[in-house]
């Protein structure tokens, strides 16, 4: 044979990672809980693949060899640019337009899944991360918007966050376009300047109000030195738009009467009145108070196709962070309406508004926020080896065990008791099944309480560590194995 | 503005799917189904990014500008090579060697996802699929072996499947290459002539015994005329070949003493001899008997990287295919050990075994086995909208129900009550809730019970038909609608 072959490097991509055990399980479990909120709305599930065709995704490549504008694309064997999806939006639009006149309408879906960016990879920046998206296709209503506060809400409670521990932040588009009517700015998105003045208005998080005053006006240099051109406000105009931003009020209400005086006679800012007046209707109707849902007209979201409502979801809970200030988690979950967006393969408008989680997002504010503990005991029950002949019963002790519906395994690896209590340890095994020559002949079973193990180990130090380690250790007749295992699993209250 | 961009085309790429509705939500109680056991046996989830360094996905390409071997293969920023993985198992080995030191060995994982496959597609091949595996990383112990039968079976048997439904048939690489000692070729499947026997064998179930002869010696025409080449064996050897590979019997007992008398002494048969009844002794204490998992000496598994135990899983309920022959349904999943793949990395042989289930070809059985049904009902209860005026009472009718835990939504599209009726009915709904005018004005609403009103309408015809169906609908007092509501959906007894 030829010379072995150099040995390979075992690493990921960068801006990749691996999740394993307790991550994944939460991860699973808080999916599962927001699909059931989800469910209960009358949303279905939809899978699209993870490669689209590049054109169907909505980005306009240049034509070059390597078209890797922030995203992942290839060639496929028809010469034809495929690429990963980059959000779940795109994807959903081609579905919708290619069921045509199969599909119901409305339709409302979710779906959750992988999404990647060809971007360059950072501290908690990954190119590969989840979206959890729900959409409703097919009404201009403004219930459906409404309704997208509501289940988000309904679905960041039922993850365990309580009242005041989040916000819905609820603007339109279109109350941005009565300002932008004021100021002489033609209304709508695509005009470079009204794009410049949205960008400011979305930097206020960052910058506060004097930044967004500079960045409206004549340009704002940051402390790094690094000037960001101003979209060329005069200072009155400048004004209008502060004044907007900061029109919310803690009362949806007020926020309402606050806005008509910002607004005033712009058509289209009437138009948005309207809207936020009929979201607010159905909120209260849907037990969604100003506790949950707010309005506020400092949200923009950054994507040029959002035609009306738009909404974020923000953590409330504050955290002290790496610089030592304290400061809060922040947004979540965005999303709005677009009704522009399938338009692309139809070529006429089909109404449509959606909001997405960041799952990974709000798996980390969740974290922070002490709502996902590494639990001390989620391993299983180790049945330890120390006779390989019994390994059959081992296996029994075991499928016991499984039977009565507790976690369990075989110790499979090599080494002593010693070791295998380790692993045990490490594996976060609340007991260790013990079975030698003693127990077999006696037809009894050792079982080690790894949990008050290791509680005690914690807090004893010295001689008495010994003594009271063991006491964490008892030896029962191999019939009560099952009550016995659950017994420390569960103690008596 | 310039002129607009040319209608875009909405289709997914060739061997791409979309799944929706029930489907989805099968295959997700499905996955959820078969974790629980898995979690039960001790394994720990993984999950890894779908992008991997094509070098460590073990795919050596030639040096050309597109290595599209069978991988979905594009250069990252850094010019280096990477893929869409197209199993778990390398994914796996690279986690493995990566973690080194930090991983509890041994270790047992799971892991579901999307592999990809860039092939040519064709009915009911697709280029994106997903794999369900579990491995147990670090034990060179038959245990394992036979764990992942054990929890293979216990896995069928929690989605529905009864004894004698499916069978897990567990043969050895070794005995494979006691044979091959026997028949003067080279032991160790890296060997031309030696693959290419494993491959006759590997055909047996589209070829018959008679065509493994022919690919065992000197080749074999299909009915199209294509030729394949035969390994070359003389009669006598094939003869060797087929009677091992037709040793199996209906007891695992009797299989090893027929394996005993087909192997004779070669030595790596009698190790191979040594491991199956270890597996059979810890299959028996775990309770797994002949009705589910046998000894079957005519499994091989394609791939090279085997070096022990291989098993299968196979779904034995009968169907009718397409040319109208009773057959089979077959594999479903398939594993073995693979004592080397994680040295590529290493450097050192770290001992591992594993089995994939085939996640969609599962769906797919258990749907033709009529496990799977399309669940009459399980669309949301649809409130329709007879007053948009009105459109708060109605969300209030949708939230009341949902917080009894019943699935509802408003309707939030154009049309009259005939439209909404129809709306409901394609999307399965159970029950329409009406409310107009009468109804707020005395304080009630009505229900339409739609699973009644389809019962009726498929079994009465004609004149009658108008009558019974309006028996299914009654007019409530609106205090009782979600008692009313749970009434239809769950009848009494």
């Amino acid at each position: 044979m030829s010379k072995p072959p150099p040995r390979l490097q075992a690493r990921s991509p960068r801006g990749f990672q691996d999740l394993s055990g307790h991550a994944v399980r939460a991860r699973t479990k808080m999916i599962a809980t927001i699909r059931e909120v989800y469910d209960r709305y009358g949303f279905e599930p939809l899978e699209t693949p993870a490669l689209e065709y590049v054109d169907a995704l909505g980005k306009f490549l240049p034509e070059q060899d390597r078209p890797d504008e922030g995203i992942f694309a290839l060639k496929d064997t028809d010469e034809q640019w495929i690429a990963l999806r980059y959000d779940l939006t795109a994807p959903l639009s081609r579905f919708v337009a290619q069921m045509g006149q199969d599909l119901v309408l409305p339709y409302r879906r979710y779906q959750v899944g992988s999404v990647w960016r060809n971007e360059k990879p950072g501290p908690g920046r990954f190119r590969e991360f989840t979206q959890f998206d729900i959409d409703t296709i097919g009404t201009a209503s403004p219930a459906a918007d409404a309704e997208n506060c509501a289940v988000l809400a309904e679905a960041l409670e039922a993850l365990g966050l309580k009242r005041g521990e989040f916000i819905v932040k609820i603007n339109t588009r279109r109350l941005l376009d009565g300002v932008m009517e004021r100021i002489g700015l033609q209304p709508g998105s695509a005009d470079p300047q009204s794009l410049c003045v949205l960008r400011a208005i979305d930097k206020f998080d960052r910058v506060g109000i004097e930044g967004v005053r500079l960045l409206l006006t004549s340009g704002r240099k940051d402390e790094s030195g690094d000037f960001t051109k101003g979209a060329g406000l005069s200072a009155q105009a400048a004004d209008i738009v502060l004044d907007f931003m900061q029109a919310g009020q803690a009362s949806r209400g007020e926020t309402l009467s606050a806005l008509a005086r910002a607004v005033a006679n712009a058509p289209s800012g009437r138009a948005g009145l309207d809207e936020l007046e009929a979201i607010d209707r159905i909120l209260a109707n849907l037990g969604i108070d100003e506790g949950r849902a707010i309005f506020d007209p400092g949200i923009v979201r950054g994507l040029a196709y959002y035609t009306g409502a738009v909404l974020e979801a923000a953590i409330t809970i504050e955290i002290t962070d790496d610089e030592g200030r304290r400061r809060q988690i922040g947004s979540v979950a965005g999303g709005g309406r677009y009704d522009g967006l399938i338009s692309r393969f139809t070529g006429t408008d089909i109404p449509a508004t959606g909001v997405s989680i960041g799952v990974d997002r709000l798996m980390t504010a969740l974290s922070l926020a002490g709502r996902i503990g590494a639990s001390q005991a989620e391993g299983p029950v180790v049945v330890t080896v120390f006779d390989k002949s019994r390994m059959a019963d081992y296996q029994r002790i075991a499928a016991e065990l499984r039977a009565a519906g507790i976690r369990a395994e075989v110790f499979l690896g090599e080494g002593g008791l010693k070791a295998q209590l380790r692993y045990a340890d490490r594996r976060g095994a609340p007991v260790a099944v013990i079975a030698g020559g003693d127990e077999f002949a006696a037809g009894t079973v050792s079982l080690k309480d790894l949990i008050a193990g290791r509680a005690l180990s914690a807090e004893v130090a010295g001689n008495e560590q010994w003594r009271e380690k063991s006491r964490a250790q008892v030896t029962v007749p191999r019939g009560e194995l099952v009550a016995q295992v659950k017994a420390i699993l569960q103690p008596p209250a």
